[in-house]
């Protein structure tokens, strides 16, 4: 049964203990097929799992550990540290300062092992924002909490979906800003991570498409002219600068294209047109890399599920995936920490 | 082996003959799937369907008929109208005034037959703007020669793709016209043509979902205030008329969402938010509708591959699609055609 030498040690934070984290990560642990890629431990409260575990009526043992390489690694075996952040259960559901901390102290508390190298990646489970604010802990998110503490290199966003790799050049602005937020600049500094990132995963001079913003790529300027203005310069000069990439791709054909093996990834120009095509796929096959730390993070793409928190009725498929991704990739990302970026 | 009674006749135009439209339409014919669901009849000139069999090395009958029902439908044997446009092979993957003419005219002896009801519905293979354009042909493409000659109401593209069905709100625009070209009258318009039109699919009540414009719809004016502002008052004017309508929901979890059942359709904002979704999940499997004319016309959603043509490698999946569609949607179509908007 035990399969300790070659599988990797991954930290798992059950995220806000009064949404969904905690019910996916048990549930997660239960997938024979994590347990057969992945070893794991826990940073939670026992309070917190064993409800749990209650509530979906499991009959797991709940095994603390004073070191993350400490556990009996069985099936029906949860091996956890004792955060100690909460005394007794929590209400699901709700927004409240004791969620907010306990979240953050778990994730805390696993960047640590990270840190330390006493597990080589970690897979989280959502945080709530408000919980956070309630709980006056002093980050907004999973990804300024690992920038604070574990920064290597640029934070970057890295979207897998059935071997499809999506980075994004903007993220969180208003659609109307988009356009004028795509710069040749932009462009130039994105891609060398995206090449850096896609090696770390262990992938062989990756090329990377960049997509195009107008519908059909703009129809030489027919449909706007951004791709010849900036997203085609920029390609160019990547390439004059001898960087595998191609682009800029219309978008309705970049993501099937990647998917099918023509790219190694993709830079998608915003939020929408990476995300579209990522859910899109495979709703909860998208797993979200954190790359530009000091080790890999992993997540499931979605928030606390407040609404359904504590009813067993949450969908586990993103933590199975996050933990096989964070499997097969931490020890690679590790590896890789010291390559360079091509110039 | 014969089954007229109850398959659907499908009236099948080549297209431009020195794109790939022959070698898909050949190659689909061959399908046995195709083949038990749909009858056919093929608007064509014997010389370049005898160009597109000896390309591909195929042994198949050629079987001029004098009226559509007059085929064999025989596997092996292509029933096919003789046009009589071409007088001998073409040069593949060529601009040419020979080959827009050729392709305009075995379209308009398609709708010729369609709106005559001797084929039920028409699905088409593509057509070249520049060899139309050569040819001097009056119309830019398929769909300005539909509008002129079936229109029934307006013409809407409907993409059907496993399943989730596609509309669109504005499509060949620039970018950075979309935010302004998003109009509460403009969706309140589409709205009824929508949901009248998956009633002609043969669908009931159909709910139809809003897709949002920004990351999140927004989330309450931090990423974008469309969805406050334009799209939200506009489905709740909708559902205040006693519409079935739902949104706007974020777009990244819209498409997935009527791929699981939840919705009937999906109104898209932009061309590439509904073409990501579409092409992502099933790029050859993709197939457009139009909706809005006296029968139902479907077709492949890619161009003549000129750089490809003639070479016997084009992917026929689209095609096979395509035909599926017509032959499982345009009974029902034409039958609904006095269907009434929700008013």
């Amino acid at each position: 049964m035990s399969n300790n030498g070659s599988r990797p040690l991954i930290g798992i934070t059950v995220g806000d203990p009064a949404g969904v984290g905690p019910e996916i990560v048990i549930k997660a642990l239960q997938d024979g097929g994590v347990r057969e890629q992945v070893r794991s431990v826990v940073y939670a409260d026992r309070a917190c799992l064993q409800q749990a575990v209650e509530m979906l009526g499991l009959e797991m043992e709940l095994n603390e550990v004073a070191s993350p390489a400490d556990g009996k690694d069985e099936a029906g075996v949860v091996d956890f540290i004792e955060v100690g952040s909460l005394a007794g259960p929590i209400a699901y559901g709700q927004i409240s300062a004791e969620g907010g901390q306990a979240g953050y102290a778990y994730l805390d508390r696993a960047i640590d092992a990270a840190l330390a190298g006493e597990v080589v990646g970690l897979a989280t489970a959502p945080l709530n924002k408000e919980s956070l604010q309630a709980g006056k802990v002093p980050f907004i998110d999973h990804t300024a909490v690992l920038k604070s503490r574990a920064a290597h290199r640029e934070a970057m966003t890295l979207f897998v979906v059935r071997g499809l790799r999506i980075f994004f050049l903007t993220r969180h602005i208003s659609f109307r800003e988009i356009a004028d937020a795509i710069t040749g600049e932009g462009i130039l500094e994105a891609l060398p991570l995206c090449e850096l990132y896609l090696r770390q995963l262990g992938l062989d001079e990756p090329l990377v498409a960049v997509a195009a913003l107008n519908p059909h790529g703009g129809e030489q300027g027919l449909f706007g002219t951004d791709e010849m203005d900036v997203i085609g310069p920029a390609v160019t000069e990547a390439k004059t600068r001898g960087w595998k990439v191609a682009g800029p791709v219309p978008a309705d054909s970049v993501f099937n294209q990647c998917y099918e093996g023509r790219y190694d990834g993709v830079l998608s120009l915003y939020h929408d047109q990476g995300h579209i095509a990522a859910k899109t796929l495979d709703f909860h096959g998208t797993v979200s890399l954190t790359m530009g730390l000091k080790f890999l993070r992993t997540s499931v793409d979605h928030g606390t599920a407040f609404d359904i928190a504590g009813q067993g009725i949450a969908d586990a498929r993103g933590m199975v995936e996050a933990l096989l991704a964070a499997g097969q990739y931490s020890a690679s990302v590790r590896e890789g920490l010291d390559l360079a970026p091509v110039v």
